[in-house]
């Protein structure tokens, strides 16, 4: 598990309590984890593990499946972690937001001189989790879980199906897909207005932006702009998941988003994947997104901290 | 001179220097001017007068010649502000931000049981004036000044001239024009995306717009949704300007937008006049401008003080 905060913590953590021979490549935890193990507090089950951490991808070593779980913010490290972590058969599945992580896995697998072809080795993942890290080692899961996958090349294979049965035998509620792009777009069509306007809106977490009716407008807009979007990537998704999905945010009461809670803690937020990418393919397909394009230029420099360093 | 800042110390004090009987109707500055005088520091000639100031309309009480220079967040005292100081042909001009203000002053001035037709009464006006209040009773202009004016009803007349001469003799350059909707319209063509996108993208002044590439074709397609409103109210302008407004806003150097100014001195914004009642023409119109609806939904919301009050 490489990246052990709120997503890896848990969902590393349920593969090794289920019996899974899992390290956890860590930083900032690392010390607290060897000292007194990974304890997480969740709505399937609490429990308290003591599995291998290690400080460094060296340190780790070769992996057979290696689990993607950093902010996509640290992707320009991604080359140095899989170097020692990636051997020949090594599969690496990323559960990282938005769009481009397996992209960026398949060149840090190149850069590295990974034996085979790097793109055969990914399997990317979509993950609904509500979880927050509270402590050093400690994760509160307080709702959802379930996980897509879907190989990066081709459709499902046999691989796939074996870890989506080693997730749900750590009870962890697993699909397989058959295209990647497809869950990666679908997710993206809650990503895109319910992350990005929440920092852009001062703080508007889900139940504001459904409660304001511009704010709901514009989240409708940018919804239908990432169906149209998505068309560059070949996957049609039926417009109609705008209101179903609508509907059932507003059950979900006042959720925050991890770039909300991101912009919350003055961290740097998840732009580039969950909006830059998105832009980006649009824009290289000629599809017009006009919220989507300035919501990006708002966010990204809300990201780069200009409100935060000047106020 | 009804709200006497930084827009109505300069113009009231120009006014009151070149030797007109102007009274200032103030607030928080009434006692220092009371004592202090005015002082106004400009790039066209610093001066310092001792005009009469009211802390009330009611001790000020009638006048020929009404210009509200407040901030349009304040308009709904328009009426009790009316009602002393306006009576059987006194003229209310406005320079205010915006859309909305003379339609607010007509109805203000309706409920004030105004001797006849409120709309008659009315001159509208766009000033393009860089100058901040450094202190009570201190103003500094740095640049421009100039104004334009036309009728809220019906073209140029008589009275329009009359005001713009005594502006003129009074050192403020005055253009009078045919149709108010159209110079409202063409400075919002800057003002929409230059207000707008400053306090929606951490404080964003013109020049970070102009050298941000995807922040600089959000303020493109803001001009140019803001060409397709103007529509609402037939108001031809030229696409043209969009590209003639950028290239002169970047020898501008780093302007900062009123909007800017009020949101990084943490005070409401003008969100309503200058970004709402154009949104809402439009939207009456069934033109459609989705960078301007999302813009708005937003920095309603910052103006609102979510993120001041929660961070």
């Amino acid at each position: 598990m490489i990246g052990a905060g709120a997503l890896g913590g848990y969902y590393g953590g349920r593969l090794a309590h289920a019996g899974n021979d899992v390290h956890f490549l860590m930083r900032g935890d690392y010390e607290a984890v060897r000292a007194r193990g990974l304890k997480v507090e969740s709505v399937r089950g609490d429990f308290h593990i003591h599995p291998p951490a290690w400080p460094s991808a060296a340190a780790m070593g070769r992996c057979d499946l290696l689990l993607i779980g950093l902010k996509t913010i640290h992707n320009d490290a991604l080359a140095e972690l899989l170097a020692p972590t990636a051997g020949p058969g090594t599969v690496v599945l990323s559960l990282q937001n938005g769009l481009g992580s397996e992209e960026q896995i398949a060149a840090a697998l190149a850069a590295a001189e990974h034996a085979g072809e790097p793109a055969e080795a990914i399997v990317g993942g979509t993950a609904f989790l509500c979880s927050v890290r509270v402590g050093p080692g400690e994760i509160r899961h307080t709702d959802h879980g379930h996980v897509a996958i879907a190989e990066f090349r081709g459709g499902a294979r046999k691989r796939t199906e074996a870890i989506a049965e080693m997730m749900r035998r750590a009870d962890i509620p697993c699909e397989v897909h058959d295209s990647l792009a497809r869950i990666r777009w679908r997710k993206l069509l809650w990503n895109v207005p319910f992350n990005g306007l929440g920092p852009a809106a001062a703080g508007a977490h889900a139940q504001a932006v459904l409660e304001d009716a511009d704010l709901l407008a514009a989240a409708r807009g940018l919804m239908h702009e990432v169906i149209a979007a998505a068309r560059a990537d070949d996957v049609a998704l039926d417009p109609g998941l705008v209101e179903k999905m609508i509907e059932s945010s507003r059950s979900m009461g006042p959720y925050k988003s991890s770039m909300q809670l991101d912009w919350e803690a003055g961290r740097p937020l998840e732009v580039e994947s969950i909006l830059g990418e998105p832009l980006r393919r649009a824009r290289r397909a000629g599809i017009e997104t006009p919220r989507l394009e300035m919501l990006y230029a708002i966010v990204r420099r809300i990201s780069a901290g200009e409100s935060r360093s000047s106020k």
